[in-house]
């Protein structure tokens, strides 16, 4: 076990990682692999190593010590294949039909070797093309209510709550987060990028004082409120679908923050599958409403059944955490909204759109629900009235 | 130095603590000292050691491996000596004048050697004898403004924040707030302690279901709000007084948390004074409206002057950071006039009034301004409607 021993950090190259797989016997050591180089390659290394014959294949993840999206100047720890791997095993405790399987980590090579899912297809990608996924929401919802719960301070006691915050103490992505998501795009900031057809709308957004303070607050929850483990990064590129089958991936920002940013996030990206494409609408506001409605009943029954916490039998505490989260999760989404559009980080569901003039359309409808979203979001008191209000935005 | 280099722990007794000193060089080695054990006992040891011919003294403190108050069955770990002498550092930094200085800490000691304020006056035995302390709100107002600051996302850099937020982890004395001041005193707990006289205004306050779900928020925010390094202990017994100077004690409890704790903290215990004697009523409540005054004042210069965050320029956004600060000031003080008059640990302003009916009487209207405050903290806006409301309360 030459390469599983190593305590030296080094990238590894499609040969060394099928010396690794076979180094620690997840393959018999004869056998002919084949070995591909899959990633993205922003933050990290994705290899799929394959034995045909037997049709078994694994992933390896290995981080990358930057962030190639900004080149090699944002420098990055390589302790997020630790976040993402530990993160990934409390997932698969709650809800193991949820997340792929972890077969191996090894924190020195910053290298994670878990279940290969290339039968199905990144979410994002598949609702661009048309899929519905008609599990989708339902899977989420359950697996946004397990492992919000299982890991708040209604479940652990607050001491192993505690004790699990400081597990994942993710500094370094949380600002990527902090800055990207919250600040950057409200502000004239190099990081930003978008059409110079709407600086007229980006300046707009830059002077809206309202919004801001409203986005102030979202920072300020981001920043201090340490609700439950939570995700950090829900986007539908973080989520493999069929119409059988949900897996979430790459918990690398995981941290104990405010638990309607999940929501949020996955609420946001799916809503520009909407404003990519109206005639989507029926099918992601139902995906949205059924997202929150398996959240919400599940986590309602784990907080009647399994919270040691005496003040949750108390008459309209549940009904206080749920509205918060909805009404956060709103806020959250809104900002996702509007950093996709004008941030640094785009998404393909906007700027996929062919006609020019449909995409600045496009653009200028996520800049302004954002907007409102996040300035209306504690006008909502229940998910109904959030779709109603979706149902009439003028997309 | 053989003790201070010494690995294991051991209670210090009044000649090893005169060893130690000797050992540390903090005095000359043929000097006579004088050495007394002057603690209440509660969590720790506490030596005051003194050289009669130089007039020189030092205070020892040494964390014991339980909570005495409970007997030894509480168990607590002696890390919170490095907490305390951590947090004194840090709030030496910023506001010298207003803690002890210390001298020398070793960790596997559980020992904190500092500064000797035997000339001052516990605060709450000097208000109970009936001193005024003109300057306290004002020092305890600027201790608070520029420890919640200078330990905020306002001030440090997230990533800095979050690297003393981990150093400041401190679940086992978290978790006696979390049940004594949040949880215990609002159920028929093991710990309450109450005269049977007040049977019944207990049992109607844990059959108040308003109050216990306004309770059940303000602890949420306890266990999930890292605002800022807040002390967690900040009554009139932490605190040292003279008609000149002001010194804060004893932060062991200190954490990262929501800043209103502190300045509720201390709300409650001046409030006491008010209880037990209402011929204090115009001096305590210039004391209470000149702390947030004060607060505010070096706060907003602070927010101003030296928050590197952008949205701290946001018109809108200090004013909702102060107010949400006063209003959960305001509930957490709530919290600690029940706890105090029906929890486990009491306070001397009310029971150590003389006669049991006015005794009985104001432990009543502690109970009952505790659960108005509780109840109604977010109709106050501004600190001068509080002090409105508190001098129309009929104590």
């Amino acid at each position: 076990m030459a390469l599983a021993k190593e305590k030296i950090y080094e990238p590894l190259n499609e040969d060394s990682a099928v010396v690794l797989v076979k180094d620690l016997g997840l393959f018999e050591k004869e056998i002919l692999l084949e070995c591909e180089e899959i990633g993205d390659g922003n933050l990290n290394l994705v290899f799929r190593i394959a034995d045909r014959l037997n049709n078994k294949s694994v992933i390896i993840k290995q981080a990358l010590p930057y962030a190639k999206v900004v080149g090699e100047s944002w420098p990055l720890t390589l302790q997020r294949a630790q976040i993402e791997a530990d993160a990934l095993k409390i997932y698969h405790q709650h809800t193991p039909n949820l997340v792929p399987k972890v077969h191996y980590t090894n924190n020195d090579l910053a290298v994670t070797i878990m279940e290969d899912l290339s039968h199905l297809k990144i979410t994002r990608s598949g609702l661009i093309e048309g899929e519905s996924y008609p599990l989708l929401s339902g899977h989420i919802g359950e697996f946004l209510a397990k492992s919000l719960f299982y890991t708040s301070d209604y479940y652990l006691t607050p001491p192993a709550k505690k004790a699990l915050a400081k597990k994942f103490y993710n500094p370094e992505l949380c600002k990527i987060t902090e800055d990207l998501v919250f600040t950057d795009p409200f502000f004239n900031s190099e990081t930003n990028e978008f059409e110079e057809e709407l600086t007229d709308d980006v300046q707009k957004l830059w002077n809206d004082l309202v919004l801001k303070l409203e986005a102030a607050k979202l920072k300020k929850s981001f920043l201090t409120e340490g609700e439950a483990l939570i995700h950090g990064d829900l986007h539908t590129g973080s989520i493999f679908s069929s119409n059988e089958e949900t897996k979430v991936i790459d918990p690398e920002f995981a941290f104990f923050g405010p638990i309607g940013f999940d929501i949020g996030q996955f609420f946001a990206n799916l809503l520009f599958q909407i404003i990519s494409d109206t005639g989507k609408e029926k099918i992601i506001l139902d995906h949205i409403s059924n997202t929150w409605n398996s959240f919400q009943t599940i986590y309602s029954d784990l907080w009647l059944s399994e919270s040691h916490e005496k003040y949750t039998r108390v008459e309209g505490y549940l009904d206080y955490v749920l509205k918060k989260c909805l009404q956060d999760a709103i806020g959250f989404a809104g900002c996702e909204l509007i950093r996709r559009t004008i941030g640094l980080a785009h998404v393909q569901d906007l700027d996929g759109i062919p006609s020019f003039d449909k995409r600045l359309q496009a653009k200028r409808n996520s800049l302004s629900l954002g907007r409102e979203m996040i300035v209306h979001r504690a006008d909502f008191q229940e998910i109904s009235g959030f779709i109603d209000y979706l149902r009439t935005f003028q997309f």
